[in-house]
């Protein structure tokens, strides 16, 4: 059974994701549906990239990844299907789909345009219904990527921030404010191997205008209840946490912040 | 495999969603399930009906859709199962059921009744795990809807406004506000040729008791950040919105506030 | 098809269940996931262990159910397998499995340490995804229980306080605040026997320093709208609720108030 994944800024009040759903059943009822999110922070086409981006990996390959965070349905802005070494990827040519891509190769990008694929009318504001669900149901079904539409080459990759390593020294930016509060930034367990901090060590964070001297764990529970803690998240970037509480409401930070780490000696 | 659709007002959190789902997959463990939404405002048969409405018309035909927006569970009311030319709808007879059942032609009422196709043990506070979601598992396998029970024809028909058109004006209601703020209406493509309004023009608009002249556009997108605007939504009904923002904050109005268009020459 | 069922502190907006949800599928397609809640309140091992108590009777035997409340994640708290007549339960070892798997009688309990039947690298802050997901599925290809680790017998048992019945009077606390508003204590059906408390009567309650008679009812319907009103809820717990309204919010009450009930004569 083929998978396919969702990921929108929808909600989940409103019948726009299961009328995406059941465009999909409509064209092919044997597929195994997964939500990864609806609720990216409306037109959030960062949050969006980077909840993609972190899902992604953990699915079998294959696998054909759905997103609508589309705040230029009804212009310009083409509908595309991404198809790497390994999965799929259908959404508006925003960037959105880019981070996770990029991690595979990309090896294609199509313009989605053959309108023997889409739902019989196409309205203005809800592509994710009308073209991006029916596309992912075709491929499904064996249709492939290219007869979907012309192949394009000057699709949008976005220009997410990139920390800065010096020496001992990393400015990164947050990334992400997930559902505990912890504060993900940019940063990468690569980045700490160029400035030197080791996990173990107190380290020096300059986050959101507050500086503090923090232990670098392993695990939440390494410190007592109400402690700040950096750690580096499941998903491979470093974090700022609080043992069972809200880094970012006791922090104050927000998405965008600088995030800067110094190692002490 | 059959698809059962469900919609209620029970939230998230709670594990009243999932008794249900377990109630249809101990009776037939072969259904894809599609969560309709289970966010309905609480005890909202308007709203619950609107959804339904609108996500009905996307599925497969031979869907069975279970919605549980009760505030009647354990009165007199009665658990029913309506057949369409299309569809099955099981839930209570509160009029939830009838806006998307008649849209599709109801053939046949039933009242549920027959012990034999509910849990052994029916509580007065839940019958969408007890009564409802057994019904549709056992649809599924084949039992005909007239074996829950007696024929009824003095079934709740809902009464939701409808507009009033005259020359050049319509005078309608909002119906919903969806999660991006937009104020959506029970004004449809008809009502405006009825009255002779055309997209590409600019219109006068009361909403909740504010006048505006806007551009009555086809995408969100073809007005500036911020800008308001209107257009016929991807369900088919007139709503007042903004590019990316909320038009129900910035306006003010609410569901059941006055929604009327005039064209202006 | 094997059924899994999650239930997690994680909330909706973040890609962590998702990343649970294609290590299952990676392992093994064909399986019916079910989601239980993924909006158990952060860390709260008492919520999580009622919300599954209220869930898995429901379902089909041979579930197998995966919790993730796990504030110790990291630590030296085990990651275990419980075994019970009827079905698995696969999470941490904090007590939140054990008040649904003591209900089944539990036969083995397994520390899951064989590194065969985990993700390639386990992170010291997901065990979710990268040790509960991936023995819950490998479960459903048939690998044995006591194949992933050693039997224990330290295992943690809660100890949720029980209601004291005296004559005529019960001494219980609110368990669970539902999405109604409904305030649910933990006194049952049993409790009411041995009091002597009869639905049809009035009652005289005191919830969270608040004191009121009260009508004991069947159903919320029996009362007018805005009305108060004592039922035994559908999980079979006495809550004490508003017809159309929130209890909680009314009553100012919150989880741990004192819940007592006496009969009036």
């Amino acid at each position: 059974m083929s998978i396919i994944s969702l990921l929108t800024d929808f909600g989940l009040k409103d019948p726009y994701v299961a009328q995406m759903k059941a465009a999909i059943f409509s064209i092919n009822p044997n597929i195994c549906l997964v939500d990864i999110s609806h609720q990216i922070t409306k037109f959030s086409i960062l949050m969006g990239a980077y909840c993609l981006a972190c899902a992604a990996p953990y699915f079998p390959s294959k696998t054909i990844h759905v997103v609508v965070v589309d705040p230029g349905v009804g212009t310009k802005r083409r509908p595309i299907i991404v198809e790497t070494k390994l999965n799929f990827y259908v959404g508006p040519d925003n960037g959105v789909l880019m981070l996770a891509a990029q991690k595979e190769k990309i090896t294609h990008v199509y313009s989605i345009k053959n309108p023997d694929y889409l739902l019989s009318k196409v309205s203005n504001t809800f592509h994710g219904r009308d073209i991006f669900a029916p596309t992912a149901a075709h491929l499904t079904k064996g249709v492939k990527a290219c007869e979907f539409g012309p192949e394009i080459h000057d699709y949008i990759l976005p220009n997410f921030a990139k920390p800065q390593t010096t020496n001992s020294k990393i400015v990164g930016e947050v990334l992400h404010i997930d559902n505990f509060g912890n504060l993900i930034s940019n940063i990468s367990v690569q980045h700490l191997e160029e400035a030197k901090i080791l996990t173990g060590t107190t380290i020096h964070a300059d986050v959101g205008g507050r500086s503090l001297d923090l232990p670098f764990c392993l695990a939440y529970g390494e410190v007592y209840l109400g402690d700040f803690l950096v750690l580096v998240g499941s998903s491979g970037f470093v974090e700022l946490a609080v043992n069972r509480g809200s880094a970012a409401k006791l922090f104050g930070a927000t998405v965008g912040d600088m995030f800067c780490l110094y190692a002490m000696n």
